[in-house]
């Protein structure tokens, strides 16, 4: 599952490094932040994804989030704001739709594993990035589907971020060589050049005050890394 | 959840009997059976739906399946046929996709409750419409949302139908006046009029020979009821 962040780019290295084959699967779900989708294209590629499958969910019809609804992105909060309850940001059920798109896709390819960028600062403010809801998915998985009957247990969900920090995040993908110059972690993002060929961090400017880019910037300098992208504040 | 078909008519009359106020969710997701709205539509309205969202969910963009891909709906099997394996009419992972659909409509509309109609015959042929899927489905939707979350084990998946055949379904929805006219069970339904408005069993007429077909015929015979559709064979 790639949506074209940090997070997503680190897994696909991590995937490619443990012998996988890749599908990628990429949403236009009605987000605010479609440059995602550009960024997803570059990692598919850099990745050396098989193929990439971009599905569409009209997550709109159903509104109730900062991120798909009218409702303001929260600018300029404290690391420490963090993760106190669950934030407006946060998209009803949406690792479970997600999951659940990426099951059938898994089904048809005869894939049995599913790899998501989940991570333990996800896990403090949203339910559905925790170690328990996963359990509960795959296990639920390996009960809807014909893979799942038919071989027991046969699915996996993977999560190889899901105990690691933002600044372990980078140090991980940074050491399997992402570029993370073609990714884009903001909530809210400035119109971007994004006409021509993709060239790298021009193409993909952070606003600089949404959690997500906090949370990213803290993760670079934590790990002592030169972080490529370009904020605007 | 609501397609339009036999079962999820009859799981609205009881949502209805039962109390409850009524959200119906439709999909649009790609199926050869396009008439199944204008089916759900009809039966949103007599069952006093409060509100009824249509979602669109292209389900084609993974295939695999013969009500979604280029691959022929059996006609004329035998009752003794169907249910030995997963059949070729098997969306993957489609009730996983729609219940999570359902999750995220909820959870905006405050909901705790899902009704969809599986039963003891799906149940036969699809992994997604057994007992014990729903009961994992509910635990990680519990764990997935802030519903669940802050009301711990607050959302219930109802399955009415679960341990009925056709024919008690067709016989619980007749005791709470359900106007079967109104439904479409087809899998591959002829062209019907459907043009001006709707004006009953015409306008949803049946092949009368995909597995779908044949299960309703014989639940209509076995409990001994007129069956109000038109069926070309």
């Amino acid at each position: 599952m790639l949506s074209g962040g940090l997070d997503s780019a680190t897994i696909s290295a991590v995937a490619h490094r443990d012998g996988f084959s890749i599908v990628a699967l990429s949403f236009r779900y009605g987000q605010r932040n479609s440059g995602e989708l550009e960024a997803a294209k570059a990692v598919a590629q850099s990745s050396g994804a098989e193929r990439h499958v971009i599905a569409d969910i009209d997550l709109r019809a159903y509104g109730g989030s900062a991120l798909t609804d009218d409702i303001a992105v929260p600018k300029g909060r404290a690391e420490s704001e963090i993760g106190g309850g669950i934030p407006v940001t946060y998209v009803p059920a949406r690792n479970t739709i997600f999951l659940s798109h990426a099951l059938a896709l898994a089904e048809v390819e005869g894939a049995k594993d599913i790899f998501i960028g989940v991570n333990a600062l996800d896990y403090s403010g949203y339910p559905d990035c925790r170690p328990e809801y996963i359990a509960a998915f795959q296990a639920m998985a390996n009960l809807a589907t014909k893979v799942g009957v038919e071989d027991d247990g046969g699915l996996t969900i993977h999560t190889p971020l899901m105990q690691l920090t933002k600044a372990g995040i980078v140090e991980l993908g940074t050491g399997l060589g992402v570029d993370y110059a073609h990714t884009l972690s903001c909530y809210d993002p400035p119109d971007g050049p994004l006409d021509g060929p993709l060239d790298g961090p021009r193409d993909f400017t952070h606003c600089g005050a949404c959690d997500a880019c906090m949370l990213r910037r803290r993760g670079f300098e934590k790990a002592g890394i030169t972080d490529p992208t370009i904020y605007l504040n």
